[in-house]
C-alpha cells in the first residue's frame, strides 16, 4: 500500500477499549493507604469517582466494552489519521518507514478528550451533576470542558493562576464550552484560602490545583473529581489510539518495529503503546520508547518506589517511577510533561523492560518540531514533539546502519496555542535546562519515611 | 445512512477542478485596463502570474485537472469530513438537517491551502524561486507560507502592522513554515516608503499590503505575486470543497435544499456552491445563500460596476458588487470579511439571482458560534460563523413552518486564533457597528469616473 495517509471508516471506531491489565506478566503493587499502609480498596475512592470508573481501575477484564453514546462524540473526530512521513523520510533521505497517529484533530486539539469524553459519560449515568479538575497550561481542562458540555454536566476547573493570567486562549476556550474556570489558589477551598493567606500572590502550581479541585469535589455531593492521566482507567480509555493505529498498520502492511510516545502521566503514550504490547508478551520482537524532557526525567532518572501522586500528598501512595512529589521541574514548554512520576501500568513494564526510556534537552526538541513542521506541514504540540525528536534519531541511525525500520510515533496534539514557544526558539531564546540533580536528591530523600 | 460524520476514501480526492466559467448562464465581463478601458489580454498579467494560472483564469474548459503534486499535498488533510450536525438539530428542535463540510483540518486551519498549494505548485512549474502576498489577521498568509513551503519557494508575507504587532501567533506560524513575514508598510518598496513617509506610525492595511507585494513581484524577476479569493482561478481550485461534499451529500442520500457560505472574496462560498450550481442550472430547485457582515455588505447593499480590486487603485478594473475600492470597513473580528468587493464570478450569478445574499451583524454572529460549539465542539472561524449563523436561522424557519429542509453549510475553519473575540463575546464586550451608509455613499462616488 502506497498511502500518504491511511484512513478508517467511522465503523472501525473500537468497540471495547483494551485493558493491558489483563495481560501483565507480573502483577501491578496495589494502590496503598499512606496513613494505614494498606491497599485501600475501591470504597476508598468513591467520594471522588464513580462506581463505574473505579470498577474498571480493578478491572483485569482484557476488553470493555465502549458505550455507545461515548462512541457516538468520538464519532465527531474519530477515527483519527495514520500518516507515513513521507517528506520527512526524503528530507532525511532515511531508509526508514516513519509513521504517525495524529489526535490533533479533535476539537480541544489533543488525544485528552478519548478519556474526558468517557469519564463524563459514566458520571453522568450515576446522576452526578458537576465535575471539578486541575489544568495548567490547559490541554486537560479544555477536553474536560468539551466532554462535560456533550453531557450536559457542570464543569469547573481550577487553573494555575500564572496560567490563566498568561495563556489566556485555553481558558476562553473552556468557557467557550461553558466551563466555569477559577484561577487556583482560589477563595474556593481551605486549600486555596491557606496558600493565599501565606502569599497573596502565589502564582498557583499543578499541586495545589489538585488539592482544590478533589477538596470542591469531595465536600459537594453532587459532584466528583476527574483526573486527565496516571490512573489504570484513564489508560485503557486511551488505548481507542493505538487499536486503530494497529489497523492502520495492518492496512498499510508494514508492522512496526519501534513505537514512540512522549511521556508526562503516561496516558498517551500507553494509549498508542498498549495494544501493540500483546504481540510483544506473545514474543513477538518490537520496541517501545518512552520519551521524557530532561527537565524532568522520572523514567530515565526517578526510582520505583511509593510516592504521593499529588504535590500536597493527599493522594493514595502508588508505585511508580518518580522524582519524588516535591520536585518542582523548570518552566519547560511542555507543560504537560511536567509531572513528577508516572502511571503504574506504564511504570511496571518499564520496570521489568518491556519499554526503553529516553530523555532529551527542549532546544533539540524544537528543531524537531520545526523540521517536522516544515516537512510534513503539521505544527506538534511540544509534548508531542519529544517523541517526533526520537523517531527521526531512529531514522538517522537506520541511515547510518543503512538498514530500513519501520517506526510508528504518536502526535498527541497540534501547537496552536504554543506558538510563544516557536517564536522564542525561531528566535534563539528558548533555553535548556541542566539536569536537576539537587533538587531532585532532595525530593527523593523524603520518600523513605512513606514506603509501606 | 445514519451517519454523524460521512467519510470519504483518499481515492476520492478530486481528480479535477470544476470550472463554473463553462456553465454560465451569460459570459463574464471582461477585465479592462484602467488606462485604456479596454479589456485585458493574458499577457497584461504576465508580469505577476505564471502563465498556467492565466490560462486557468480565462478557461471555459469544464474540468481542469489536478496536477499529480498537488493532490499529493491535498492528502495531508483531504478528503475533508462532512458532519451531520444532529447535536445542533437537537438543541433547536427543528425538522431541518443540518450538514457542514468542515475544512478546518488543514495544517493552516482553513480552506486557503486548497488555492495556496495549487498557485505555489505551478509557480513552481515555472521557474519562479519566490512569491509575495499581503495578510491582514494571517489566515492566508499562513496557508501561501504552508503551500510554498512543500514545494521549496521562498514566500514574502506582506502583514497589515497594525496585525503583526497585536496578533503574533499567525506570524509565528508563517515564520514557522520558514515565510519571510514583514509588517506594511515596510521600507522594502516605494509604496511602503511613500507611506511611512507620510506617516511614520502608519498601522497599514491590506491595500497598502498588497500595493507592497504586487511591487515586490513586479520589480523582481525571480518573484511573483499570489492573491487568496477574488480571482476565477482561485474560485476553481476551492471546488475541491464542494465536489467532496456533493459526494458526501449523495452518500448521505440527502440533497441539500439550500446551500450557504460566507463571503469575503468569494472564494470559499463559490468553493463550495458551484459544484452544486450545475444542478440548478440543469433546473434543479436548489437555493443557494451569500451571507456577508453588516459592516461589509458589499452584495446586499453595493452596486454591480467596475472598480478596481485593491485600496490602491493599482490593479485592472473588474465588474463586482462593490462598495468602493476606498471604503474602510468597521473592525470585526472577521477579518476575512472585509473587502470592498466580491468576485467576478459570483456577483454575475448573484446578479441573475442564482444567489441570494444576507448580511448579519457580529454579535448574533457570535451568538450563533457560541452554540455552535456548545453543541458540535468545534470552535467556528469568526467568518465560518457567518454561514453558521443564517444555517441556524434557516433550521428555525423551517421549525416555524412545520417543514424539514435539508442545508448544507461551510464551515471553513476554526477559531483557535480568534478566541481574544469570543473573549469579548463571552464578557459582553463585543460591539456591532451601524450600517456605514455615509462613508459607502462617499466611496461610491467616485466610482462614476471609472466606469468603462
Amino acid at each position: 500500500m502506497d498511502a500518504t495517509k491511511i484512513l478508517l471508516g467511522e465503523g472501525d471506531i473500537p468497540k471495547a477499549w483494551y485493558n493491558v491489565a489483563a495481560d501483565l506478566p507480573v502483577p501491578l503493587p496495589p494502590v496503598i493507604h499512606p496513613g494505614t499502609k494498606q491497599p485501600i480498596g475501591p470504597g476508598d475512592l468513591a467520594p471522588l469517582f464513580p462506581m463505574a470508573l473505579i470498577l474498571q481501575e480493578v478491572s483485569t477484564e482484557r476488553e470493555v466494552e465502549i458505550p455507545e453514546p461515548v462512541r457516538e462524540v468520538y464519532r465527531l473526530w474519530r477515527p483519527t489519521p495514520l500518516y507515513r512521513a513521507r517528506r520527512l523520510e526524503r528530507v532525511l533521505d532515511t531508509p526508514a518507514r516513519i509513521y504517525y497517529k495524529y489526535e490533533g484533530t479533535s476539537p480541544p486539539g489533543s488525544h485528552k478528550p478519548n478519556t474526558a469524553v468517557a469519564q463524563a459519560f459514566f458520571n453522568k449515568q450515576e446522576g452526578v451533576r458537576r465535575l471539578t479538575t486541575e489544568t495548567g497550561a490547559g490541554q486537560w481542562g479544555s477536553a474536560l470542558a468539551f466532554a462535560c458540555r456533550l453531557f450536559d454536566l457542570q464543569c469547573t476547573v481550577y487553573m494555575v493562576r500564572v496560567s490563566y493570567e498568561q495563556k489566556p486562549y485555553r481558558k476562553v476556550m473552556m468557557q467557550t464550552w461553558g466551563a466555569d474556570v477559577t484561577p487556583s489558589p482560589s477563595e474556593r477551598t481551605n486549600a486555596g484560602r491557606m496558600i493565599r493567606g501565606r502569599d497573596p500572590n502565589s502564582p498557583g502550581s499543578l499541586g495545589i490545583a489538585i488539592s482544590e479541585a478533589v477538596e470542591d469535589a469531595a465536600t459537594h455531593d453532587d459532584t466528583k473529581y476527574s483526573l486527565g492521566s496516571v490512573l489504570n482507567h484513564v489508560l485503557m480509555h486511551q488505548t481507542v489510539v493505538g487499536l486503530e493505529a494497529k489497523k492502520q498498520m495492518e492496512m498499510a502492511g508494514d508492522p512496526p518495529d519501534v513505537i514512540i510516545g512522549c511521556v508526562g502521566g503516561g496516558s498517551n503514550f500507553s494509549g498508542l503503546a498498549f495494544p501493540f504490547m500483546s504481540e510483544k508478551f506473545g514474543g513477538r520482537k518490537v520496541r517501545f520508547v518512552a520519551v521524557e524532557p530532561e527537565a524532568c526525567p522520572s523514567l530515565t532518572r526517578g526510582d520505583y518506589l511509593y510516592d504521593f501522586g499529588d504535590t500536597a500528598a493527599t493522594t493514595p501512595l502508588i508505585k511508580m517511577y518518580t522524582l519524588g512529589h516535591t520536585f518542582m521541574p523548570a518552566p519547560i514548554h511542555a507543560g504537560g510533561l511536567r509531572y513528577h512520576g508516572d502511571a503504574p501500568l506504564l511504570c511496571l513494564l518499564y520496570h521489568h523492560k518491556y519499554i526503553e526510556a529516553v530523555a532529551y534537552q527542549q532546544r533539540t526538541v524544537f528543531d524537531a518540531a520545526l523540521q517536522f513542521a516544515r516537512a510534513e506541514g503539521i505544527i506538534p504540540a511540544p509534548e508531542s514533539a519529544h517523541a517526533l525528536r526520537k523517531a527521526i534519531d531512529e531514522a538517522l541511525e537506520a541511515k547510518k546502519e543503512g538498514r530500513p525500520r519501520t517506526i510508528l510515533f504518536g502526535l498527541s496534539g497540534h501547537g496552536h496555542f504554543d506558538l510563544g514557544a516557536y517564536e522564542a526558539h525561531l528566535a534563539g531564546r528558548l533555553e535548556d535546562f541542566a539536569y536537576p540533580e539537587e533538587a531532585i536528591n532532595t525530593a527523593m530523600r523524603e520518600l523513605a519515611a512513606i514506603q509501606p
